[in-house]
């Protein structure tokens, strides 16, 4: 049984991209399991691309390999990235704040430094291919240390959280999946099991539900979401075309 | 070698969703062969879905699970189900009519009970990720009985067939595919060998050839397709864009 | 360990067509290594299904079969092909130009003649999953040989190249990726090592750089792309919506 590697892009899956990724992966690991996470975020968003695998990268097996690319710097000075989050995960990726879900306490960063464990990159467009590949394949049977330097400074994306103001948790939407429901910047232990007494987005009221398909067609709902952060949704709709995707204001008031 | 099982959803693959289902089955099943059907089911669409579990499933090896997840009364109190048909196949998914075709006579179904052979779902609004997938990944090792009651009544669509008026054959267009060919309720079968003398679809003539590569450019044909139903396509063109998808009356006459 | 085989096709992701095709494989192979290189070539289009090829395979271990259909012609009286490039590559796909970037001198192709190694097609309409699949499948176990007889004259696309004009190289564009990024027809071996002085395209002047990276947000930049040929680019914007996609004038003048 080969190694796990799981491939998160901006690429297209379409685009000839991601199987050159593989190309690469298979030819070091015949045995290889591969498995996309995502080859549409949309190009070039960190941020989109970082909650979709704070979403899915953990529900992966331990020792799965992550290998991620939304990378609108490549071929600049911007370094490449291998972090080790203090579960043991393995992630590969740009150092431009795509990895920040895992670099929270106990995270160990280290550079990906060509002409050591990986070659440098025989293109200056293609990193994913020339050089997040080789570092992931190389992950499979080496150690995280031997990629490069430590780095004490990887770039974390500041993005929103929520904000107790008064008797009210406020946030703000974050990214649209492709039903249109919308993922805030409420996450479930926010609420700390608190119960919502009323909720408002982007002006309107909202419905605190268990789930979308406890609301009524075109109701718009608010609920935890599966990847647990808070979430609106339109049922039978979108509450993106209703709302808009990113930065619509929400406010829950707790009971 | 791993169980194989078989994705159908309307998540949209670059969702992160279909993921998440490849990870508990990988976690489960760490040699699991993995092979998506489709991510791209119109949302909430279950007869499309239905169609194209129908197209696909039987050419996979008998072994196969198929795990199908078109779902829009998720965390209600639909049931959800895995049926077992006459060939033995095995198939997973809720049961609002998504395994239609597979309930012919001869075929079991049961009742996926949460908290007997798969755990109670952790989340309200991912049945995939929590119910779903852990009951296919049961069935790789476990009998389909022991997920819970046999089920007697499973919910079937009720999709128009193909009906005998005077010397032709009526049925209409049920889905397009993504070239904008069109599928009909008018299976192979309902020919019985006949002979096609004359064909209408939404008003129009329309030619009935071996293959849509008989049609001349822009030309509307019909014929017996792959799938085992009449399908209309337009040669370098599309039949759905020029008819409509959905309900568009077919006529054979029959020679 | 089973085969390596890729798939490239027009038929969409989501269409349940390529899931058919992995059927056949794995009914034939168990345990084959299934990777898609695409599935989203745009109906028909030979011409873009030939470059994305030719950009992807040689990333592959040498022993991959890949299969590829993009096919407008089913059903009629076009040949099927495998192709064993000089590098020992083997490819199987339609006769209409698809595999041309690797029929160079050197490479032998063979007709895939239903009744001898693969059974006659079952469907007029999806030769992928009833003669090419079956066909790959047999590459597997099988000499090409016995697929069918030496075929001399296999369809080659001519495609523009570049032309020395004075003292600049001119070509065309020829796709786009989905980042909106113009592959062209000159090839770096066309460069010869020469340094660009000056480019344009489109009548714009276009900055010739290392890497889409160094351009200024919104400039068109030209360089040698990932796939071994000129490519323009906009940063964080899309050259395809700039210039148009196919037949856009390009003009390096050499220092």
């Amino acid at each position: 049984m080969g190694p796990l590697f799981t491939l998160l892009t901006d690429f297209g899956a379409g685009s000839g991209y991601p199987a050159q990724l593989k190309a690469v992966l298979l030819g070091a690991h015949p045995e290889a399991r591969l498995v996309d996470v995502s080859h549409e975020v949309p190009a070039f968003d960190v941020l989109a691309g970082a909650l979709l695998l704070e979403a899915c990268a953990p529900w992966f097996p331990r020792e799965a390999i992550h290998l991620a690319v939304v990378d609108p710097g490549v071929g600049t000075a911007r370094r490449a990235l291998c972090v080790v989050d203090p579960a043991g995960r393995r992630l590969v990726g740009p150092d431009n704040g795509l990895l920040t879900p895992f670099l929270g306490a106990g995270a160990r960063a280290f550079e990906i430094a060509p002409g050591t464990a990986v070659p440098a990159p025989r293109s200056a467009t293609f990193h994913g291919r020339d050089l997040f590949a080789p570092a992931a394949a190389f992950l499979a049977g080496g150690a995280a240390e031997r990629l490069g330097p430590s780095v004490e400074d990887p770039v974390r994306l500041a993005w929103p959280g929520a904000e107790r103001r008064g008797g009210a948790l406020v946030g703000v939407t974050l990214v649209a999946d492709p039903f249109g429901n919308l993922v805030t910047s409420v996450r479930e232990a926010d609420l700390a099991g608190a119960v919502i007494a009323e909720a408002r987005a982007g002006g309107e009221r909202v419905r605190f539900v268990r789930t979308f398909g406890d609301g009524a067609p075109g109701e718009l709902v608010a609920y935890v979401g599966s990847g647990g952060r808070v979430e609106l949704a339109v049922r039978e709709g979108s509450a993106a075309a209703r709302l808009g995707t990113r930065g619509v204001p929400v406010e829950l008031v707790l009971a």
